[in-house]
This record gives C-alpha cells, structure tokens and sequence, in this order.
C-alpha cells in the first residue's frame, strides 16, 4: 500500500459513500494521512480495510471524509458483526460469508442484500474497533496518547480531532420513506418494517411502541367519552372503569413483550448474540488490565465509583427531590391564593385565573425537568462508568425518579392530603394538556422551524435553489453535518411513561386523560416521524431486541397505579357507604382487594408467555439445531 | 460384530460394572440378545457402544446385566453430554477429546479423572439415547411399537420389560463418605464436594441448602430463645423479632443464589448448556412430526393438555381445597369440645386433653398431604406433559398450593378470624412439632428399620454374614436391586418449604419456631444423609445449576410472610395503644409501612446481584473467549 490512496480511490467505479467522518479544522496533514491509511489499510494489517475519499469543498478545507465499502468487505462485516438474514427456508439464521448462498435475496451482484442502515451500522462498528497497534500517541498530536488495543475513533473523538461521525441520508428512500410514513393523510398502522431498514431497530422499535400504546389506549378513550359527554359522577362506574384499566394496563405490557418478539425476530435481532461492550468514549482511568479481557485498558476502581454515587449523586437527587417538593408547595399557597381572589371578585377574569397557577406549575415542572435532566447527565458521566448501558441505567434511573415526583408528586399531595377530588381532575386535566403542548412544541416544531430557517440559509449561500434530491453530495454532506444530533429514544420514551402515568394513576377521577393521550399521540407519531426525516442527522442504526429498561419501568407504574386507583375508590363516597358502619371494614377490604388484584397481576404476568408459540418453536429449532451441529463436530 | 459378545466381554481386562440393567424375569432369548447386541454396537450402526455383562446368579436366572464403558468411551461421552471440567488454569471449560490434555487431573491413564457419578450419569444417558433405527417392534413383542429414533431404554420400561436401571455404589467410596459426612459427631460443614462426586449435584445442591438454612436459622434461634426463657410477652419486642425476620428472610434467599453461583461455578454446572429435553416416558399420542426437531414422535394436542388442567385437574384441586377447609372446620369443633370439656371437669387429665385435638389435627393434615400427594401425581401424569420439567411444574405446583393450604389455614383462621394469640401459639408449636416428628420418623427411621431387616434377611438368605465391603458383585446387585427408589428431592424441599411457613409466617407470635427448627434441621441432615447412603438404591446423578422452582417457592412465602407479620404486628395491643383514637390511623399506618417493607424487599432483590463478582467476572471471561473465538474461524 505504498501509491498514493487517494488517487486509487478517486478511480474505484463504484464507490458508494455510506458515513461521514468531520475532522477539526485545523487538523494536521500528518494526522489526516495516519488517520486516513489506518482506515484502509488491509485487516491482516490491523486496518479496518474500508474505502476512504476526501470531500472537497469549495473553501478547500480538506477535514471532511466520506467512508464507502466494497460489497465483499461489507459481507465480511456483516459477519463480524453478527447480522441475522432471513434463508431461502424461512428460518432466520446468523449469517456468515461461507453461508452466503443459503440467505434469501443473496446474489454476488444484489448489493441491495444489506440495506443502507445495516451497511452503516457496519462501518461504524469496523471504525470504532479500528485499534491502536504500536502507536503511541496519535500522529501530530503527543498529547493524545494511544496504548495497544485503544480504539484509534474513540480517542480521537474525546481529544477533539474528531468532531463527528455520521451516516450519510440517502434522499431517494427518505423521499420514498416519508410519502409512506406521513406523506398522505391516512388511517392505518406506520410502515415499521421500512423505517426499520432506514433507521435501524431502536427506532423502529420506539414507532412501534408508540402505535401500540396508541391503539391500546384507544378502547380506554372510547370508555372514557361517556363520562364527560353524560357527566357520570357516580363512583360505581369510575369503579368499573379503574378495574378495567388495571387488567387492561397489565395485559398491553404483556401483549407488547410478545408483538415485540414478532417484530425482532423477523428483523433478526432478537436471536443476535450480544456483543462484548467495550468502555465508552468518555470513560477515563489509569491504565491496567482488563480482568475480562486481558487487553490493557484504563481501570477504575468500583468502590471509587460506588463512593462518587453514594456520597454524591444520591445525595443531589435527593436535594433536586426535596427542592421539587418545595416548589410544589408553593404552588399550592398560590392556588390558594387564586381561590381566594377569585372569591373576592368573582369575575371572569378571576375564574380565569383560577387555571393560571396550574399552567405555570405545569411550565414549572417542564424547565425542573429539563434543567435537572442536565445535571443528571453530568454527574452519571462524572460517576465515569465502564459501559455505556450502566451509564444509560444509572441515568434513566436518576431521571426517572426526580421526573416521577416532580410530575406526580402534586397529584398525590392533592389525593391523599388535601381529599379535594376536584382539584385533582382540574389540577391532573392542566397538567397533562400543558405538558403535551409544550413538549409537542419543544420536541418538533421549534428545531424543524430553525432547521428550516437555517436549511434556506445554506440554500442561499450554495446559490442553488434546487428540490432536495437534485443536491450534489457535496451540498447533502454540508446540510447534514449542521444538523441536529439525535441523542436516542430516552426522551421520547420519558414522555410515554409520564403520560402512562398521568392515564393509568388516577384514571378512575379523569377518564378523559385516555382520550388527551391518544390525540397527542396521533400528532407524537407524525411530529416525531417530521422530526426523524428533516430535523436531525441521520442516526446509526442500532440493533435491540426489546425496549429493555422502559419494560420496567412500565411495569412499575401499572403497580403503582393499581395501589393509587384501589385507595381512590376507596375514598369514593358511594364506596363509603356500603360500609355505613365501620370505616375499618371499608379500609379491610380495599387493602384486601388491593392484594388480591397486585397478586393477579404476578400470575397473570407469569402465566401469559412472554413470546408466542410459533416464535418459541422457532427459536427452539434453531437452538435443537446448533446442539446437533456441536455433536456433529 | 456377528462373533458371541458374551465371550468377547468376559475377557475385556479391566471392566468395571457401573450400571445394572434389570429385565423382566420372563424376558425372551430374542429380545435379550437384541438388546445387549444394540447397547454393545458400534456409534456408527446407530449402537451405545457400551459394555454388557450378564450377572449369572445361583437360580441360573439371566435377567440381570451389568453395564460399563471403556475409559475412551467415557471420554467421548463426557464430551457428548457437555460436562464442564476444571483446566490447568484454573478456568472451567467444557470438555472435549480434543483439547482434553488442557484439563487438570487428566492423564490417558488416569481413570478418575471422571468422577463414578459421571461416568454413570454419561451411561445414563447414552442409554436414553439409543434409538431404534428400522426396527418396527421390539423383537419377540410384536404389541411395542418402535418407530425410527425412538429411545429403546423408554419404550422397553413403558413396556414393563425393562424393570429398572440403576447405579451401583461403590462400597469403599460410600464407606468413606459415610464417615466424614455422619459417622463421627462433629460440628462442622458437611463435605458437600464429595456428596456431589458421588451422588451429584441435585443432592448435594439439596444438602448445602438444607445446611445454609441450617445456619441463617441459628440467629433467628439465638434472638427467640430469650423470648421464651424471660417470657417476653411486650409486642414491642416481637415487633423487633418480626422487622429483623422480614429483612433477614429476604437477605438469606438472595445470599443462597450467590452461595449456589459459587458451588456450581465449582462444580461445572453452571456453564453446562441445557440438553434437548426428549419427551418424558410416560408420554404417550399419535405420531407425529415434531416441530422443532423434525423427527417423528408422538404428539399430544396443547389443547387437549389445557382442557384436561383446566376442566379436571383445576376443579379436582379446588375440591381437594375445599375438604381441607371442611376438616379444619371439624378441627375447630373438637377444639371448642376440648376447652368445654377442661372447664367442667379443671382435672390434669382434661388439660392434656386439650392438646389432643390439635395432635390429631396435625397427623390428619400430614395423613391428607401424603394422600393428595398420590392423587396430584396421578392428575399430572394423566395431563400428559410431554416434558419432565413441565410434568414438575405442575405437580409442584399442584402440591404445593394444597400443602400451603392445608398446613397453614387453621393457623390464618385462628390469627385473622378469631383472633385468639393464645391458641394460635398453642396450634402453631403443635403443628410444627407434630409434623416434625413424624416427618422424621416416616422418611428416614421407618425406611431404614425396614431396610436393615431386609437386608438381614437376604443375607441370612445367602448364608453370608460378611460385612458391606467384603460382598461379592452378585451379593451386592442383590441386595441393591431390592433398594427402595430415591425419587428425588421433591419431599425434602417441601418438608423444608413449610418449616420455612411456620418459622416466617406467625414469627412474630412464636419465636421458638426458629429453635425447632434448628434442632429439627440438624437430626434432618443426618437422618436424609443416612436415608442416602444406607436406605436407598443410589440414584443417578443429575447435573443442575440452582434449586430451581423452589426459589421462587421460597421468595413467595417470604412475601407472603410480610403481609400476615405487618398484620399481627398490627393487631398487638402495644402497636393499638399507639393510636388510641382512629382504628383507621392504625389501619393505614400498618398498610403504609407493609407496603414499604414490599418495595423495599423488591429493591433489595433487584440491588443485590445474584452472582458474586468474581463468578460474574469469570463467565464473561468465558463469553468474552467464546466470542473471540467465532471471529477467529
């Protein structure tokens, strides 16, 4: 590999640019050169044996890289990776090079075989293991230093040569993907099998989540009519709607963990073998030996972290927790004080009023959650955890609970404390409005109206006034690179569970929360689809079996409710008086019913399988398979 | 292979007699040699490749053989069977042939290298899998079908032509054994290692809980016993024993699956792959296609299965419920009989009268369990499971919830329906004494009483009074044979799993249970280890990796457990005077502080990992290799 790289590359006819890599401006030739043979350099080598080719701009900087692949290469990664294909017998099956024959849709030819987001997903995976060899530091940089094994991407990025990788939009699918997803107005489910081979399956998982939940909680919605339409007040029918909603809420979360199973196994993933996790990039520690491994690595020490979690980030959340309380009360003397006016003056304006004190609580909780959601992040990365799943848990973990309190916590205080069943609906109604409408308009509207604004801008500059696929590749890398970064599924799916919350919690005093829940939802899907197709960058595809930790924590809440909506109608008045005699009878039997209905919860998530049959007798198959092969050996 | 095996084997040097087949007395010539011939053929014709001796005893009768496997055999079947072995680094690795110099202890002269448990659970299940290739019938009985890959060994016992199969102990190695488990009295460990060479590691799994248990007991014991000797009657003190039960009962469950992660990492079977469970012998259906192997064999309708749980089973144990109800009503009656009986006459005689109904009670509930026992088993084996672990599940299952019932209803009734401390103290220690007694009695001292007369009078028999180690082979096969069968640790998980009830369930109102139960314990292991070595054929070893169902068994009654004590705790006088004004106050503060012992026993589950970190570290060493490895090839 002595001639010039850059020449070869400029001839390969069919090179197809898959990812970009931006560099710093001002990086260094000889770091641009190490950088760019170590990419290409055969794997015998230690390379990644990958195409690389310069973007020229019209500046003539030269910091912008487009990554490619050769068809074959790219089947040896997708080995290497661990990519399950469908066979020509319907089965699903790990592929590899030498099996290649036995895959439905492989021909030599057939470069459609890997959808584009499986090909990125390889080349991300073979550029993040592109591994130092004897380097010591990083070329042009003696501060950056590099030990055997390091991963050349991950140092570079943390020391700030590399400014960002990502995969390239390919406007003809996009185009296509858009017309199906929200193209045209229609009734119907979203193309989940599309959008997961643009996307990959995290993100299609997400959309499926979301139009599950959606569905489920429309016969909720459709229950919950009546008793605004003909004003039912009676508490014997909130009885029935709560019982309904708790087997409900426990049999979708069952029902999803198998419609889940069906999806992942047609798309491969969920007989995917895990692959071992390497430290993440903003991981720091002095350098030892890896007791799993054996390569050297940087160590720190569990106890030193278990210490900056326990003497640290416990005690700050529970600050932020006992702050959000504080808040909380004073919102309560402030609707006092609302009350009060509105007394005093009765007029318009001050049954007005009576509404502004929740709206700004509920803007309130909005800024606290965003605000608190920063320094979670910044004290779980300061907490320097090993792997970026323990990150993401100790994270989640955090969020979740300060979001849980800092939502419900009012809701409770005005339940179980203050007893004022109007209240709750008024105060549970403004909340969750608020807080769809501010997120609707946060998530969406406001980076897809700057994106615009700023998309017009660049058009302007580039002098072009061309559709979208007419843009030369030059002009579609240097809109792309400005783009938004989406930063996963986390906020996305925080704002199902609190609205889960918000429905499944104190159902039985606001039946209409279903149908609220279910309008934004409708809209969540388009202006989440708007957002993933225009606003952001496009993100690399990630493999995921199930929506892990959210499981959980749906499960968690449906528990919760269970207990809130038994105590709820336990303090309705026509509950009250069946036992006109014995208040102690009452409070017997409802913490009776209220152990019953938790303990026919456990069976029945016990009893319902969490995959059905046929997926259970597939994967049965391909394990009776894979014994019979080691016997064979 | 057409040359008389029988010559052939009796000349084979060092054969060494490790399972003993026993046929029917009236068993044809034809089917005999058939069946020897197929266990003695080759691998490759479809054969075990085993070695067969016939036993020739005194009456001339050939109906029993003995079975061993050259050292080479054994070998390929250690590989086939998955057995995982320690290295010469100290890691576990599964054996193969190929790589078996990397195994410690392993010489090719080196005989013990697989323990004698091994090497017959390895003939164990290269019997089960000998299969019948053409074969229509078994030759010389046209009425046992045989189809192509049915297991030989299952059909020949369906048939009652295969009597049993069993393991041959080994009179040194038990005599050792013998003496360092039970034969000098020592207070110590028991040597859980060797129990697992030589009996295997469900026993010894059995064996090391029951010896775990033993010990979490004795704290438990030692705080109950001054509760009894000072006659600590203030609730404030059983309110303390109750909170520091709850916490313990929950950290003791978690601490044995870490204890168990160790032995079985030890012992190689945790990193055992789960084998392709054939169907169990008693299944029976029409044949088939199987839809995860392809293979023909006999299928029975999941539906039919259902309709018989559901439609039979499930209203049979309802009955059975239900007439445990009615006897305990009966109970009652004789109770109250017995009190009005001691009013009248005041005499010493009518005082030890009351104790009567109680005694009777508790060998009728002891009399109903042996006999459900027998019905459960007939319904499961009915329900056709074509899986032996499902067939456990739901005889577990089914015994299970009829033992809880019926055990331990008349003690919920006495707390929570009369509420008569006293007499729930008084059933409590009857119950449990009662039962403990006669447990003892019935599973170790009758059988071994019995045994030891027989065993007398076979000698007698054969005009010998030599002792164990000097029998010949023939003497010892017979003396074996007639053995009564281990059926494995069913019953002695449950003895241990309603001690567990007695001891949690009412801890609060009878301290004194923990101290029984310790003392019952101790007498346990020796009376089970006795039972093991001296009462019963040796059973085939059965490699396992936790105790299975009987932990979630365990976690249940742990949570169940913290309902009745919150509510016991709840109704004391103290805990009453604490809130002299509300019952209602009382009421919700017992149920706001039960609800949080469960969150916090769920957290507690969740928090504390079920592997030591150094077993955690060493299986993903194993995983990080195997991974390693694939990209390699």
């Amino acid at each position: 590999m002595k001639e010039s790289w850059s020449s070869l590359d400029t001839f390969e006819p069919n090179f197809r640019p898959l990812v970009v890599i931006e560099l710093a401006k001002n990086t260094r030739e000889e770091t641009r050169e190490w950088l760019t043979s170590r990419i290409m350099d055969k794997k015998a080598n230690g390379g990644a044996q990958l195409l690389v080719k310069p973007l020229v701009t019209e500046s003539g900087d030269q910091n912008i890289y487009l990554v490619g692949a050769s068809h074959f290469r790219l089947l040896l990664g997708a080995e290497a990776v661990g990519l399950v294909k469908e066979c020509t017998d319907n089965s699903m099956r790990t592929f590899t090079y030498s099996s290649r024959k036995t895959f439905k849709g492989f021909a030599d030819d057939n470069h459609s075989f890997l959808t584009m987001a499986e090909c990125q997903y390889i080349i991300k995976h073979e550029l993040e293991n592109l591994r130092a060899k004897d380097e010591k530091i990083i070329p042009g940089y003696p501060q950056a230093k590099l030990y055997p094994g390091k991963s050349i991407v991950r140092r570079l990025l943390t020391n700030g040569i590399l400014v960002q990788i990502f995969p390239l939009h390919d406007q003809e699918e996009l185009k296509k993907l858009r017309h199906t997803w929200y193209g045209r107005v229609k009734i119907g489910y979203q193309p989940l099998d599309e959008i997961r081979c643009y996307f990959g399956e995290t993100i299609a998982l997400y959309f499926g989540f979301l139009e599950y939940f959606t569905f489920a909680l429309i016969p909720m919605a459709v229950i919950g009519i009546p008793y605004y339409v003909f004003a039912w007040e009676d508490y014997d029918k909130y009885v029935m709607f709560a019982t309904f909603n708790l087997l409900w809420s426990t049999v979708i979360l069952e029902v999803w963990k198998r419609l889940c199973a069906v999806m992942t196994y047609r798309w491969g993933t969920l007989l995917m073998k895990r692959q071992f996790e390497e430290p993440r990039p903003g991981f720091h520690g002095v350098l030892g030996v890896n007791p799993v491994t054996g390569r050297e690595e940087p160590v720190y020490s569990s106890i030193r972290r278990q210490l900056r979690i326990y003497l640290v980030s416990l005690p700050f959340v529970c600050l932020c927790l006992y702050f959000s309380l504080y808040v909380m009360m004073i919102y309560f003397d402030l609707e006092q004080w609302a009350l009060d006016y509105h007394k005093e003056s009765e007029s318009n304006f001050s049954s007005l009023m009576l509404f502004v004190p929740s709206i700004i609580y509920a803007i309130v909780i909005e800024i606290m959650n965003r605000i608190y959601r920063y320094a979670a992040e910044f004290l779980t990365s300061w907490e320097n955890h090993r792997l970026e799943s323990s990150y993401q848990n100790h994270l989640i973990l955090k969020v979740l609970v300060f979001n849980f309190l800092n939502c419900f916590a009012s809701l409770f205080y005005i339940a179980f404390v203050l007893f004022d069943m109007k209240l709750l609906r008024q105060s549970l109604a403004t909340l969750l409005i608020t807080s769809q409408i501010l997120n609707q308009f946060a998530e969406a509207f406001l980076p897809y109206w700057l994106q615009k604004r700023h998309k017009k801008r660049m058009k302007k500059k580039m002098y072009s006034q061309k559709t979208d696929t007419d843009l030369s590749l030059v002009e579609q890398v240097n809109l792309e690179k400005e783009m938004g970064t989406y930063f996963g599924t986390f906020d996305d799916y925080l704002e199902l569970f609190l609205q889960f919350g918000y429905v499944s919690l104190f159902s039985c005093v606001y039946p209409l929360a279903a149908v609220f829940a279910v309008l934004n939802n409708i809209t969540e899907i388009y202006s989440d689809a708007l957002k993933m197709c225009r606003v952001y960058k496009r993100p690399f595809a990630e493999p995921t079996a199930n929506i892990g930790v959210w499981q959980l924590a749906f499960e968690t809440m449906s528990v919760i409710s269970v207990v809130t909506n038994c105590i709820l109608i336990g303090m309705s008045p026509q509950v009250n008086a069946l036992f006109p005699d014995s208040k102690m009878d009452l409070i017997l039997t409802v913490a009776f019913v209220e152990h019953m209905l938790l303990a026919m919860k456990f069976v029945m998530a016990f009893v319902i399988p969490d995959k059905p049959r046929d997926i259970q007798i597939k994967l049965a198959r391909l394990e009776f398979e894979s014994l019979e092969a080691l016997k064979q050996q």
